[in-house]
């Protein structure tokens, strides 16, 4: 069976998480915090980073969310998730780069650094510049959202995708350290919505980082 | 015809040069600094970044050097750069991952900012702190290489992969930027001189930034 290293505020273990289970891929979660000393981990992944997906029976260690969900795409012909032509391909896949790399880098990346690092191993209070600047641009990116939601079905284009699912689990990062304002956002709001009443998403809504609770609306579906 | 929007020193537009010229795809360059006003590169690319791959007659906008690569692996069957099983494919993934993302954020992009910016763009002098962490930083991913070259044919495996083409496009601007020393590095050194030598690589080895001149070794397929 799979088992996948990862850590509840990893927006990335969250990416690999939605894709299995959307593919009905079975799992067991293994907890890893990259910053700590973890043998077994680090051997795994000399780059110390999550999430990293280990087949113990079958002597495989996936790493990098991006390369795991393009295994199991290769995979796995149940729920396709980069659907489509070469071109609708190439879409989905600028798509999730830009969550992957610019969503994660402008917000989730500085509020786990700010609200969860900061606070649980630090032992220091966030930089109050540094989240306003966060927030800020959380918003240019969920108008970049409500564009693509006003000119398409979903993110990338007529079908649901990677591209939805990465979104998904960095903005559900960031709702849970407090980042999110729906104000202004109707499109992105309601297309959020949807992706936490998918079934996919529950696990990720129960679980919780040790220390740090998350408010209250988080795990609300209909919130 | 394609149409490349790049500049000489970004690492994503050299891996893309690399991979359409070893799949033999006809392009053009066009120059663009996604630090300056340039509308029509906004327009293609809200995001900003380089590189964007044109193609007016048919249409198409490809963003991120990935999707980019991913989208001529599937259309070109020429030269395959992820070849083998899924979990080969996943082994180039994780390592063009890993030069795009850790050797990209550890050492070119400090070095693109002190050497390159503060030089052409804010006219200031580089910060010896910066480039002490990025050399010791280059240190340890060729380190890392060594060991793959030790264990293998090329980086991620029995076959030349985008993951060789990744690394050389990051290693070439480290390069330029004088950033490398060799010693201590036998096999990482031997094997790009062999990628130094590969026809695709020529173009890049004349591309020159303008105000900012390449060392004398830059361009010797030699040294
Ligand atoms: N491109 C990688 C990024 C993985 C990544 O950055 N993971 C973070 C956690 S979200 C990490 O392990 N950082 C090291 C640390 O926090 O010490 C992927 O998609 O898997
Ligand atoms: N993941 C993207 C990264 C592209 C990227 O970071 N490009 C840099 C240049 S090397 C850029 O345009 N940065 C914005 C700037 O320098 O203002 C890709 O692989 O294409």
């Amino acid at each position: 069976m799979w088992q996948l290293f990862y850590f509840p505020l990893c927006p990335f273990s969250r990416k690999v998480q939605l894709v299995l289970s959307e593919k009905k891929v079975p799992y067991t979660l293994q907890l890893a915090y990259p910053w700590e000393d973890d043998d077994r981990f680090h051997a795994l992944n000399p780059a110390g980073k999550t999430p990293v997906l280990h087949h113990a029976e079958r002597r495989l260690v996936l790493i990098d969310s991006q390369a795991i969900c393009e295994y199991f795409e290769e995979t796995e012909s149940k729920s396709p998730l980069i659907p489509g032509s070469a071109a609708a391909r190439a879409e989905v896949r600028r798509l999730t780069a830009l969550f992957d790399d610019g969503l994660y880098g402008d917000v989730t990346e500085p509020l786990i650094y700010e609200k969860m690092k900061k606070r649980l191993i630090l032992r220091q209070s966030p930089d109050s510049g540094v989240l306003r600047a966060a927030m800020r641009l959380t918003h240019e990116h969920l108008d970049y959202l409500d564009w693509l939601i006003d000119n398409r079905r979903w993110l990338a284009g007529a079908q649901l995708s990677l591209a939805d699912f990465a979104a998904a689990a960095q903005l559900s990062v960031i709702d849970y350290l407090g980042g999110i304002d729906w104000s202004g956002h109707e499109q992105s709001h309601g297309w959020y919505r949807v992706m936490k009443s998918r079934p996919s998403f529950a696990p990720l809504l129960s679980q919780k980082m040790e220390g740090l609770p998350a408010p209250r609306h988080y795990a609300d579906v209909n919130a």
